[in-house]
């Protein structure tokens, strides 16, 4: 997730349309709704609400199913976004996957946020 | 939008299991997930950027079209998700409608997120 500034510089002033020259440019904007496409789903954010509560050293995918009523793979797919979208980190140790919050990423969001 | 306590207390402790008591309720989650949702898109996201970065007035939705390279039809759709969702404010003025910021919609989120 990078935090590049909304507002473009333009070369060229019109004085009488000065929104036009401040559009979020075409890849950003699809940058930053990836990332909020992440948050965009129920079971998404109750994943990061239980992580972001649980352990600094990690919550367990066993601990993680039971809490949301959904199924492994279910519950799987759901973190596999949120890793994607850099929220959060997997770290398998022996037979199961722990999950954690990556430290700054829902900063990284508000940033994103303030800087439209 | 609301910016409801993320953790919800619990009456039953169980040292074991301490993340599943801290789960986002489900209708909450359900309610910031729509939030997110109006903006997991590029366009949403731009025409946001425009409506920011213009006048406090209010950006006419004449000059919304032309940024965006997309159709009325298509650029009403969009800001009418992001009335919605509470981002923007419409308000008729003669033949068209301009579109303003609400105050405080984007640091909602902000605190929503914070408060996961």
């Amino acid at each position: 997730m990078t935090t590049a500034p909304a507002l473009e510089d333009s070369t060229e002033q019109d004085c009488c349309t000065p929104a036009v020259t401040s559009v979020l440019d075409a890849q950003t904007a699809h940058q930053r709704a990836r990332t909020f496409k992440a948050l965009a789903d129920p079971n998404r954010l109750r994943l990061l609400s239980i992580v972001k509560a649980g352990s600094l050293n990690g919550t367990c995918v066993c601990d993680l199913t039971e809490p949301l009523e959904l199924g492994q793979p279910t519950v799987s797919h759901h973190l596999k976004i949120l890793v994607d979208a850099g929220f959060l980190a997997r770290e398998k140790r022996g037979t199961w996957a722990f999950y954690s919050m990556v430290p700054g990423a829902l900063d990284a969001v508000t940033e994103t946020l303030l800087g439209l």
